[in-house]
C-alpha cells in the first residue's frame, strides 16, 4: 500500500490545526456575539437537491463528487453551505424569522488542483434570512470589522451595491444584456488597472461615449459620503438611487476609517441583489486575495424552493485559508508550537506524585502533560523544547518534601521554585 | 424537487447544535488539559488506504461509501478516525513520540438504518501513540472521569484487561481458538445475565469443568484490590498475571469510587491488546448504552503500516449521540433555547442608538441581538420569548436621555432600569 492523501486533500498536523482551530474559535465567538447560532447540515446531500435549478449551477455540478448508497440512491458531497441551508429553511417552515445562523465545515469540489485550490476545504458562513433591512447587512460588515480587529489584522472592508452598478450601466447607456459582463470586468479594476479594464470593456462592443461615462463614474474618489454625493449627481435613475440610499443607510449603522465605498466592487457571483462587501488586507502588496466577502441575495432561496414566499437573505463568508496564510505572514516571529501543552512535568523517581501534581494543574485549568516514556531529565527537556512547550516542571524527591517545584522557562532557561497553586496563578 | 435529507443523515437545528457543540467544546477543553493536541485528516481517503489489511476490515468495507474522482482514482469516505491517524503516523516518520492527538469529526457508514444508527455521525477520539506505560492508559481513564464529572453526570468507569481475559481462558482450560468467541459472550454478562451467558458458552462446546472454573473467575466480587487478589489466586499463569499487574498499576494512577474492575468486560473489537475501559451511566436503568469506551491497541498501527517498528497505542472514544441523549434525559427541566443570544434589544424609534448599544454589549462580551424587522414591542417580546432569549432590553427615547434601559427578565417578567455597563456586569 502506498501511504498518500487523496489528491487535493490535506492533513493538518497539530501545529497547523492549532492555528486554524484558533481562527475558527474566534469566528464562532464573534458570530455568537452578534446573535448568530450554529446550524449543522450533513456532508452528504441528495443529488436532486445539489443539482436543483437555482442551486450551485452547471459549472459547480461538474465538480460535484457523486455516488450511490446501497439503495442505489444518487448522493453527492456538498459543494457549499448555502444550498443545504436553503434546503433546511424549506424543510422547516416554522422557523422564526429572522433566521440567523452560522455554519463552519468542509465542502468538496472535484476540480483542477492549482496553488491554493483544494478538493476538500472549509467554508465559514454567516447569514441572516428573512430581513430586508440594512440593519442586517450592517451586522455582516460589523462582524468582519470586529473579527479582524480582534485578530490584530489591519483590513479594508470594501462595500458596494449591485443596484448602484446596475444604475451605472443604465446611466452610461449600456444595453442590459451586457450588464453582467461589463460589471465583472469593472470588478478587476484594482487588479489589472484602468487601462486593461477599458480595453476589455471595448472588446465587449461598448461604444466610446458609453465607456467615457462609465469610467467617469467608477473613477470617482473621495471619502465615502462625498463619493455617494458625486455619484448621485451622475446617476439620475431609480435603481441607482435606491442602491445609493442603501449604501447611506448601511454606512449610518456601520462606518469607520477602514470601511470604503468601492464603486467598482461587484463580486463574481450573479445572485447578489443589493449590498456586496469584500475584505482585504490593508497592505494589499503583502496579500492581495480577499479574506472575506459576501452580500445580499434576496432571490436565491425563494427561487430554489420554488416558493411564492420571499426569503430575503444577506451573509458573509470568511476564508480560513487566506486568513491562515496572512496570519502566518504577519506573525512570523512566533515559534511554531506543536502542542497545546503549557507545562511539561518531569519526574525524577516521583512518578506517582507527578500524576497527582498534574491533576492539580488540570483542575486549575493549566494544560499539563508529563513524561510517560520514562526518559531522563535532559531527554525530557529536549522533548519539551522541540514540542514548543513553554514551561517544564522538574520534580525530584527534595522538591516533593519542600512542596516547591522548579518551573523552568524553556525560552529563557530561567528556573523558579514555586508551589503548585502559585504556578497555576502564573499560567492561567 | 423533493426536499429531503439523504437517508441516514440529519440536520441539527440551532437548538440541537448548541447542545452538541457544548459537549464537543467541553471534550476539547478536557483533552487539551491532558496535553492532547488536535489533528485534522480529510473526510475523503484513498480506497487503497481504507481497504488495506489491518484497517477497518471486511465488514466495515462493505459499508464504505466509495466513488471516483475526475482522474478515475478510487476514493472513499472515512469510516473511522483511527485508520486516517495510522496513515498520518506512517507518512510522518519524524513526529515526536509520544504522539498525543485528538480528533473530532464526521465518519460515514453505508449500513442499515436502525434506531440510533446513522450513515453520517460524529466520532470523538483521543489517542496516545508511542508509549507502553500504564501512565498513558491512566490518562484515558482520568479524561473520562474529569469530563463526566464536569458535565455533572454520574458514571461508572469499568476497566479490565485483555491479558486478564486470556489468562482466564488459559486457566479454565479452554482451547485457544475459542477464546475470542467465549470472551465476546462473557462481555454480555451485564446485559443478558449469568444464566444466558452460561447457555451460550455451552453451545460453543465448552465442557462443564471448564465452564465452572470460568464462571467462578468472572463472578468474583468485592472492591477492586480485593478482586485482583482473589483472581490472582485462581489464575496462576503469566499472561493473566501480567494483566493483573497492569490493572494494579493503572489503578495506582487513576482510582476512584466510580472506577470498577469488571472482569467480564472485553469490548467487542479484536484489536485490543491490554487494558480496556467503558463508561456507563451510574443509573443504568435510565440509560444502558456506553457513553465512552477504549483500550490499548499495541499492534494495529505497526501491522497496518507493515512496519517492523512498534507503535503501541491507547485511546478512548466518546459518543456524542449517547452523551447528548443522556443530557437530554437528565436535564429535562431546561427550556430549550433556539439561539445563543443573551439579550435582545428592542428599539422604540431609537434604531441608530440601539445599534451602538448593541456594539457596546458585544465589546463587553454579551451575546446580543436586536430587532431588524421593524416590529412593535409586543411582537418583539413574543419573538424573544419563543426563541428562549433570557433578557430583552427596551430602548425608548426617554431611556436614551436617562442612559438607563429597561432590562426585562423574560422568565420572571421583572424589569430593572440599568446603565449599559451594569447590564454587561450582570450578564458576563
Amino acid at each position: 500500500m502506498e501511504l498518500m492523501n487523496a489528491r487535493g486533500t490535506r492533513d493538518f498536523a497539530p501545529e497547523e490545526k492549532i492555528v486554524r482551530q484558533g481562527i475558527i474559535d474566534m469566528l464562532r465567538a464573534t458570530f455568537e456575539l452578534y446573535g448568530f447560532s450554529p446550524l449543522e447540515t450533513p456532508v452528504i446531500e441528495r443529488m436532486e437537491v445539489l443539482s436543483a435549478k437555482y442551486a450551485g449551477g452547471a459549472e459547480i455540478l461538474k465538480e460535484t463528487f457523486n455516488f450511490k448508497d446501497q439503495g442505489k440512491r444518487d448522493l453527492g458531497l456538498r459543494y457549499d453551505l448555502t444550498v443545504p441551508m436553503a434546503r433546511f429553511v424549506g424543510m422547516n417552515p416554522n422557523i422564526k424569522m429572522p433566521f440567523k445562523r452560522y455554519q463552519i465545515g468542509q465542502v468538496f469540489r472535484d476540480g483542477p488542483i492549482k496553488t491554493g485550490r483544494y478538493r476538500e476545504f472549509w467554508q465559514c458562513d454567516v447569514d441572516i434570512v428573512g430581513s430586508k433591512s440594512m440593519l442586517a447587512d450592517a451586522q455582516c460588515v460589523q462582524i468582519a470589522k470586529k473579527f479582524f480587529a480582534d485578530l490584530g489584522i489591519d483590513v479594508i472592508i470594501e462595500i458596494n451595491n449591485r443596484k448602484v452598478l446596475d444604475g451605472i450601466m443604465e446611466s452610461a447607456g449600456i444595453e442590459e444584456k451586457k450588464w453582467l459582463d461589463v460589471i465583472l470586468e469593472i470588478d478587476k479594476l484594482k487588479k489589472t488597472g484602468l487601462k486593461s479594464v477599458e480595453d476589455e470593456i471595448k472588446k465587449k462592443g461598448i461604444g466610446k461615449e458609453e465607456l467615457v461615462k462609465l469610467i467617469e463614474m467608477i473613477s470617482l474618489t473621495g471619502p465615502n459620503k462625498q463619493k455617494v454625493e458625486k455619484l448621485r449627481l451622475l446617476l439620475k435613475n431609480d435603481t441607482g438611487e435606491e442602491g445609493l440610499k442603501e449604501i447611506e443607510e448601511l454606512l449610518s449603522y456601520a462606518d469607520g476609517e477602514n470601511i470604503v465605498f468601492n464603486i467598482a466592487l461587484s463580486r463574481g457571483l450573479s445572485y447578489y441583489t443589493g449590498p456586496v462587501f469584500e475584505v482585504f488586507l490593508k497592505d494589499e502588496k503583502t496579500f492581495g486575495s480577499s479574506l472575506a466577502g459576501g452580500g445580499r441575495w434576496d432571490r436565491m432561496i425563494g427561487d430554489f424552493l420554488g416558493s411564492k414566499k420571499e426569503f430575503p437573505a444577506v451573509g458573509i463568508s470568511f476564508g480560513i485559508e487566506p486568513i491562515t496564510a496572512v496570519l502566518g505572514m504577519l506573525k512570523k516571529e512566533d515559534k511554531p508550537t506543536k502542542t497545546v501543552t503549557q507545562v511539561y512535568v518531569v519526574p525524577i523517581n516521583t512518578v506517582a506524585k507527578c500524576v497527582s501534581i498534574c491533576e492539580e494543574f488540570r483542575k486549575g485549568g493549566v494544560k499539563t502533560d508529563m513524561d510517560i516514556m520514562g526518559r531522563g531529565v535532559s531527554k525530557n527537556l529536549d522533548y519539551a523544547n522541540k514540542m514548543g512547550i513553554p514551561y517544564a516542571l522538574i520534580v525530584g524527591e527534595d522538591e516533593v518534601k519542600q512542596k516547591k517545584y522548579k518551573l523552568k522557562d524553556m525560552d529563557s532557561g530561567k528556573e523558579q521554585a514555586l508551589a503548585v497553586k502559585d504556578i497555576i496563578k502564573k499560567l492561567c
